[in-house]
């Protein structure tokens, strides 16, 4: 049939990807796993906290299973509303904006706050998110070594001089110069490194950019009580500074948030494609991230615990030889010889009842491939006993 | 403070955007609005089901607020299964994928079946999640006249005899020809109408082309018992068909689907940035759209219902005088003279106890404001009465 030729070619990669060992499958887990997870981004454990499941099945009962619509037309309640307020205030930022996913909300805040003509300034390990929102924006990208304040200072000042005043116009930037932004994940998800903020901010002031940091996995995490690494930098409210989040993460439900100055926000609202032609996020997760703030806030030794662990894991594996990244946050990366021997790892270490995450071509930018591991405020320290010997016991010999 | 000047382009915007009367402000809903919903897309009444939000909150309860992560390594549940399997079985396809939204589906879809060197055939009407679909494809994308199968034809000639051999080797394409792709919204978001999906698979078929499909406005409201446009078409299951959904209209919940032959689907688990990159669908949301998806297969009354007060909202404003389009399916645009005018038309409404959706530029393609009605299977016949007076007696008088 003529039409069998459509999709030809998907036959086509999908044995170079059998060759290479790279295929991936889905594995739906059960209700109760009897698995210990070190693998899931619920890095305070709130996920399944009663408080939190109840807040999201309240608040389904009460706003809907959906929100009908675009938060420009029917899907914004006052729900929604009441997380913006909450999450801007304990961040320390004047205003927020919560979008479907930290996804949307990449997208929205790196392409709506750049632009044709504008310059951004990315660094390599950026969130894939990061890189799409950078795609769209029909920006000039410069991409930046990793973490790495003076490539940006230098990327941001040949912009300057090459061509600041031929572009301003077209992109209603200050005659001063053109509309740059610098872009960067707080914690990167793949070795878990933190950037270096208050140089970057530096860097970013000298030219009069803006800084876009990107809290996914910073927020409950890092900073004053899971304020979040741009709070724990003194950045937090400035007037050139905006941080991005997920709602999926240390928050344990779903959606994402802008934080940023009130003429930010309000920016966003009028020209973000993916807040204007997006659904709103359903009122059971924005349910279920307003009480887990309300629960951090509370209980704010949640956020130290979670780097307790996490370093109390990287400590157990540098101890038995492995090659850890030490973590400045909750993900703890070990390096391993191949793709075939990480998944070869990480299928021993199910076996042997842990759960761990595994990080191959092509999603790290390396091509290093590795075991992702998070730590979780609430495991215990026998449990991190535990996952620590597996880990151990498992390790390719090479 | 140097700080300041960053964002200072952003105030030249607003300023040029308020003498537009184009400025777009939240007004965000309390849970239980007096107001008549003329405005949301929830086409069947299903968002607040009482079955369908005890679904949402019953999920909640058991497998979490949220997924977790990344559906490769804990954002997978065995309830995400389920809704794949039941909704490509309903909706007549081999398998399905679940997405945290239309939008990433529709990103997903587009980019990770095209790609550089391939042809992306876009109608010009399409919606923004689909544009930006092709702008992160990377391919060369033709920009056709809305609804027009002789220009997708045209495009998809002009590719095969200009350069199809020369880009094949690059793209993993069958040898006969270069990848290509035409793209469609099965009904178009601001006028309601719906495409000519067998002359477009006509066009498609003769040049060894998929066709990808967004049902965002087809499924619950077109085909048989709400199977969607594709179904109706006798295009479901082909082998060179791809479907696109969303789970937060006529599903009244949040989320999306991308819905092929298994090939395509197991191709975008390997390949879609906006699956792999992004947390899984909460559980909450998942749990709301099977639901709603067995209350429909059970009731399938209520997609003719949602037609029948369609065609009755529009006979009864067409019959008043008002440039109403005749609505292929729940959408009922009406035109209006001028932004203000359809502003002050909505806020009209609003004062009369009625939500009417309004779209103004940059929402609208071609530049013409609208008031834009949904239809919903569950709204009286008194109440469409109700609805088409006030539109009618507050319509612009130009
Ligand atoms: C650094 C980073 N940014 C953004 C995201 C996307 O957030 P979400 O899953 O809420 O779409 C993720 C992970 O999912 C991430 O790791
Ligand atoms: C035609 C069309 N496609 C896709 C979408 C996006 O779906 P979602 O809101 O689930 O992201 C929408 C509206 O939101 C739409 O109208």
């Amino acid at each position: 049939m003529p039409q069998d030729r459509a999709f030809a070619w998907i036959d086509v990669q999908r044995e170079r990807r059998e060759r290479a060992g790279l295929v991936r499958r889905l594995s739906p887990r059960p209700a109760d796993s009897p698995l210990l997870d070190l693998a899931s981004n619920d890095y305070l454990g709130l996920a399944r906290h009663p408080e939190v499941t109840a807040a999201a099945a309240g608040a389904a009962n009460r706003w809907g299973a959906g929100s009908t619509g675009s938060r420009l037309v029917t899907g914004s309640t006052e729900l929604h509303a009441t997380l913006e307020r909450e999450l801007a205030d304990f961040c320390g930022f004047e205003a927020a904006l919560v979008f479907s996913s930290g996804y949307a909300a990449n997208l929205a805040a790196v392409s709506a706050l750049s632009g044709r003509g504008a310059l951004v300034v990315s660094d390599a390990g950026n969130h894939a998110s990061l890189i799409d929102g950078c795609r769209l924006s029909r920006a000039e990208i410069a991409v930046v070594p990793h973490a790495d304040p003076d490539a940006v200072r230098k990327a941001l000042g040949a912009a300057e001089g090459g061509r600041g005043d031929e572009a301003a116009g077209g992109t209603g930037a200050a005659p001063a110069g053109r509309r740059a932004l610098a872009v960067s994940d707080a914690v990167f998800s793949v070795d878990g490194d933190a950037a270096p903020l208050a140089a970057l901010a530096g860097a970013c002031r000298a030219y009069g950019a803006a800084l876009v940091v990107d809290e996914a996995h910073g927020l409950g995490v890092l900073g004053d009580g899971g304020r979040g690494a741009v709070h724990g930098a003194g950045l937090a409210g400035a007037p050139d500074v905006v941080a991005t989040a997920t709602l999926s993460k240390s928050l344990g439900s779903q959606g994402g948030a802008v934080l940023g100055p009130a003429r930010v926000i309000e920016h966003l609202v009028n020209s973000a494609r993916t807040f204007i032609f997006d659904t709103g996020l359903n009122p059971a997760a924005v349910g279920a991230a307003l009480a887990s703030l309300r629960l951090l806030r509370r209980e704010p030794e949640r956020a130290t615990r979670v780097r307790t662990v996490a370093m109390g894991l990287y400590g157990r594996l540098t101890a038995a030889g492995l090659a850890a990244v030490r973590p400045d946050a909750s993900v703890v990366s070990v390096r391993a010889p191949s793709p075939e021997a990480a998944v070869r790892w990480a299928a021993a270490c199910r076996s042997a009842g842990l759960l761990v995450g595994c990080f191959r071509p092509p999603s790290v930018p390396d091509g290093v491939s590795r075991l992702r591991l998070t730590a979780r405020g609430d495991l215990t320290e026998p449990q991190l006993d535990e996952a620590a010997g597996v880990i151990v016991r498992t390790a390719p010999t090479a």
